[in-house]
């Protein structure tokens, strides 16, 4: 019962490369341990991992593999993920949006590997096809769910909130200007920024050991 | 509250491209109503859809988008996806596994807007190095997770079960000795088709409306 007993529990994870800073935070609220495994240790720890890949999250000996069941997990655990199935449904539904850009970025990934051409033309066209399409349907997702216009579902922060501040700050580097277009994204982005402990995060990161 | 008044909401699934067949036993445990919409239709359609997109899922005229969003909630409903959050976790990482010849495939469909040499290419590696890969680490999870080797997770059928036989039926039509390579697959791809509803449904499959 991993939630009742939760702070009694060894729970760690392991990662080679750092997830994303949101995700740390998460973490920190949840994980008492966590380990960066180094590319020179890699070898010796990819051959105790059940997959043979990182993050592994552990919990009481237990390792469970795959970053996004870590995530969802972990968001379950921070009461950032709705217990009600309709609501969590909903939940999913943003984030599977969010996704469709992480899609367009594997397409980036495979041309990189093949064409510098294309490569190019793929950055040019996640900026000026798959963010506005996606972007778009954000902004139907926060006025269909969100309550108040601050979040995506209903009034508090929701894994689809992190999910979100997530890809958006990626996007920015590309276009720091791209959020005046999008004006519910924007009230949202700026809202996730107010939140106490990620505000407290963006103002001294702190030194995580993974 | 979707769960505990089910049987009185007016619940539809609309899609132009047809789910699996899988997918298509789960919603008639739980949908009442599905539609499907045609491609001359489609125009009208797509302007009344909030995304844009199907399927959708509609309770209640609420309209829920993004199919795996719809087959995590309907699984939910149909008591394929367990309430305990960890071995929830452990389901989402099965199907997280899975995912990875989805992604593989995505590359396939990326490729064939460019190349039909590299079309060949793709489908080769596909059973070469993707298929060979995944199912390695299935037939890992399929021992660490599950009890008497039949299902996944504990010893019975779930959410994980049914999107692995999805990909298994997928990938048999390519090769239809693959099994014979991965021992855990094939126990659990023979019991999940032993499974009354699945079984029944093998035998004489449903004139669906959608």
């Amino acid at each position: 019962m991993p939630r009742e007993h939760h702070h009694s529990k060894r729970c760690g994870i392991y990662t080679h490369i750092a997830w994303h800073d949101i995700k740390k935070i998460l973490l920190q609220k949840i994980i008492s341990q966590s380990g960066y495994v180094s590319t020179t240790d890699w070898p010796t720890h990819k051959s105790e991992i059940p997959l043979g890949q990182v993050p592994v999250l552990e919990i009481d000996g237990f390792q469970l593999p795959q970053s996004v069941s870590i995530e969802r997990y972990v968001t379950k655990q921070a009461k950032l993920y709705s217990t009600d199935d309709f609501e969590a449904a909903k939940t999913d539904s943003v984030i599977d949006t969010i996704d469709e850009l992480r899609d367009a970025n594997l397409y980036k990934i495979i041309l990189k590997q093949m064409d510098e051409k294309l490569v190019e033309k793929r950055e040019r066209n996640l900026l000026e096809e798959d963010v506005p399409k996606v972007f778009t349907k954000l902004e139907i997702l926060i006025k269909n769910y969100g309550s108040d216009g601050r979040f995506f579902l209903g009034n508090k922060l929701t894994w689809a909130d992190l999910c979100c501040y997530e890809q958006i700050i990626r996007i920015l580097k590309l276009d720091p200007e791209i959020l005046n277009k999008y004006p519910k994204l924007a009230l949202n982005h700026e809202h996730v920024e107010k939140e106490p402990t990620l505000a407290e995060y963006i103002k001294t990161p702190p030194e995580a050991s993974f």
